[in-house]
């Protein structure tokens, strides 16, 4: 784009009118002047496209023109950002990205599970076409969060990003919390009231805050993007009484993705990802972060611990993120060769990373069992702990009453000393056999301060 | 700055070698590496200078050339940007600020007391040389909240940019919190470990914050910065047995700056800017910031609200800010008229301000009085707040023991329902003369959520 042309309107296209798109209609037009203002220019939509052109969505689109193949949005010769709202990893988000940047089209999504398999690629495609690919809304809704670790964190080492990142669970596990609910009758609320799909799956086993964690985590470390390397448990598993038990020993429970590197002696940057609900001890910043609100740490070498929180979904905050990237496009956008790679670093220069062995993790676990009420129980339990070098700071048995049980078991809850992951493992393989046991074991592990 | 200069090093000079500048001395060599990748050149500090050439500041200076008086830096060839880290309002900071500008170098400081005063004519005088002007630092140390709320949450009407400001206040306040001492005890404490100046004046009265305020509010609202404006009370006097009485209510103290913009008839913006402290409900999230940390929340008419937490102050977490803005410069500075303005929008399209009528501004609030223990008094306190349209939701009146007086006073503590802060002043000029009131009444303001 011409440096003549910074004064003129840059000029959109968007692709999928659902929620979100709807928002960023509304948004454009109703702060129209204001981002006018910061960006020196006006921001004028064109052309838009979704499935069914009849569909009332609350937005006048009767000023835009209309595509039902959303795939001819970038081969308009009067558009210069793409704006992608259909979602999906791959199918026609993926064409339609593709396409875009091959046409020298800017391109903004708030598509995680796109950039998460496929980001890599498209960032290449992006730094040789010398086209802005941006994805802000991709990682926690409104927070501008990736902004804050490329350009607000970027003088800092990252030692570790982690956070709140799934607003449907932090809605239910908070909500267990505040009611002393089970987890399925809270989802059956939240179902009904809309703040969970009704295929709840990839909220709630982890597997939406693990697309996002990869994200940050490519951006934190400067490592290329590894998705499958994240670890992956979601909340289905969690009982009130463990929260209860939580809660008595000082902590809540809230699932984190974390992400860190791992020191290591070849100089190969190990990294850490993971999805679990993590036991958070109550005076951390993060154990205070309830609902669908999402929350974002950084930690720095130099700035020490940033925290940025907001609301993770809704259109309103995923519309401001999708805008906030599309006025940065208009501010910096002025010729084909320098813009800013889409990871901040280019994807040439991005260190490879190899996952790190989460058994030499260090750290400390809260263990849940179930078992029989019978005796011997907590000595076999602790045996297994001695023999695989498991220290125990902490131990809970519970009557049958307490232990949200309605076979008579007993619940046994500890928490150990720090030690290396691989040792707790140990102990479970240990107990793998046990007929005392009468349901699977759940490991918890607790944040480090 | 021509393109060609683009993988060249970006040349500092650093004004000011205390903690802050040793700091960023630090960083610059300590992140050396992963700032040139992030940068996509390297950072080189050229230049110094400070007073004192003999001092050991724990960093070598001896690859820096070094100059006595410091503004002959901005005359040197050799350097690019200047880095002012010396502090003051006037005199020789804003003499090399303005120096830098006319000589056509980008100016980065972490002067939060020159720009709240003399901001507007810098970035004026910026604009016209096409040099940028940056001070992240300025505001709330290592969190980039002028960068998240210039950029992050630029798609944004701002309603109301408000938090901890000041880390000094927050530390003794939240010390008061856990321990029940009094104000001057722990300030002594604070002042003995360094946490508080040998003359407190300008953290605990508030002039601090609201310096930091003033440069808020004109990023938040494109409004034309005016710290003349900002109606400034300090922490002197809250008592422990206010924060007891807070606390029974179900509130935390904390010294905020508030911003927002009042809605006015006339279509000139009205902005209401105050340091004071707060009672802030105990689930709002500026409730659990302890210690010294900062946090500063934007309320924007889409992304909702929008929280950024970290350490206020230091030399790491300064630097940091401090470094960010020069990598911002490194990547974004390529040729004279593109660099985007200091306060975001040009200052000659700045909205004017009209300081808001603080009287007609609507709110609870916390009134305390200490008053002789007699009869009568309560009625005479209750008939001035009636006369006064004061509406009270609660009422507390202590013992003498538990009102933390040394004359035998009692505390009477009330609040009110939402009304005319106007209303509130009223009935304090009734009760003046009376000789029931044995000091003056305090009044806080309650956060709205």
């Amino acid at each position: 784009m011409s440096e003549a042309m910074k004064t003129e309107p840059l000029r959109l296209a968007l692709a999928g009118l659902g929620t979100v798109g709807a928002g960023v209609i509304r948004l454009i037009e109703t702060n129209a002047d204001l981002i006018e203002r910061r960006c020196g220019r006006p921001l004028r939509i064109v052309a838009v496209s979704a499935r069914d052109r009849g569909k009332d969505r609350g937005v006048d689109l009767s000023g835009y023109a209309w595509e039902d193949d959303m795939t001819a949005l970038p081969e308009r010769d009067d558009v210069d950002v793409i704006v992608e709202l259909v979602g999906g990893s791959d199918g026609p988000a993926l064409t339609l990205a593709r396409k875009a940047v091959a046409n020298g089209k800017a391109f903004v999504t708030a598509n995680k599970a796109m950039i998460a398999h496929h980001g890599l690629g498209l960032a290449r495609d992006a730094e040789s076409a010398g086209v802005p690919v941006r994805f802000e809304a991709a990682v926690a809704g409104g927070i501008p969060v990736i902004k804050g670790l490329r350009e607000g964190a970027a003088a800092n080492e990252i030692e570790r990003v982690y956070g709140i990142l799934n607003g449907t669970c932090n809605y239910i596990l908070s909500t267990m919390e505040d009611t002393g609910a089970d987890f399925s009758k809270v989802l059956a609320e939240a179902q009904a009231m809309g703040y969970a799909e009704a295929d709840p799956t990839f909220d709630i086993d982890g597997i939406d805050a693990a697309h996002k964690l990869s994200i940050l985590a490519s951006i934190a470390f400067g490592t290329e993007l590894d998705f499958a390397a994240v670890t992956t448990d979601g909340i289905r598993r969690v009982l009130a009484s463990d929260i209860a038990q939580a809660d008595s020993l000082g902590y809540v429970i809230r699932l984190l993705g974390m992400a860190r590197v791992e020191p290591s002696a070849d100089g190969v940057k190990h990294l850490f990802q993971r999805v679990h609900p993590y036991l958070v001890p109550k005076d951390h910043p993060l154990a205070h972060v309830d609902g669908a609100t999402n929350a974002v740490v950084a930690e720095g070498n130099f700035v020490g611990r940033l925290l940025f929180q907001g609301a993770g979904a809704g259109d309103g905050p995923t519309a401001s993120a999708v805008v906030a990237d599309i006025i940065d496009i208009a501010r910096l956008w002025e010729s084909e060769n320098e813009i800013d790679p889409p990871f901040s670093i280019p994807v040439s220069e991005l260190d490879a990373n190899v996952p790190a062995e989460t058994g030499n993790h260090r750290g400390k676990a809260y263990l849940r069992f179930m078992v029989n009420d019978r005796p011997g129980v907590l000595a076999e339990l602790t045996a297994a702990m001695r023999d695989a070098n498991v220290s125990i700071e902490s131990l809970i048995q519970k009557g049958a009453k307490d232990s949200g049980s309605d076979d008579g078991s007993v619940m046994v809850a500890m928490v150990t000393h720090e030690g290396e992951e691989g040792c707790v493992t140990r102990a479970l393989e240990l107990l793998a056999d046990s007929d005392s046991i009468t349901a699977e074991p759940l490991v918890m592990h607790i944040l480090r301060q």
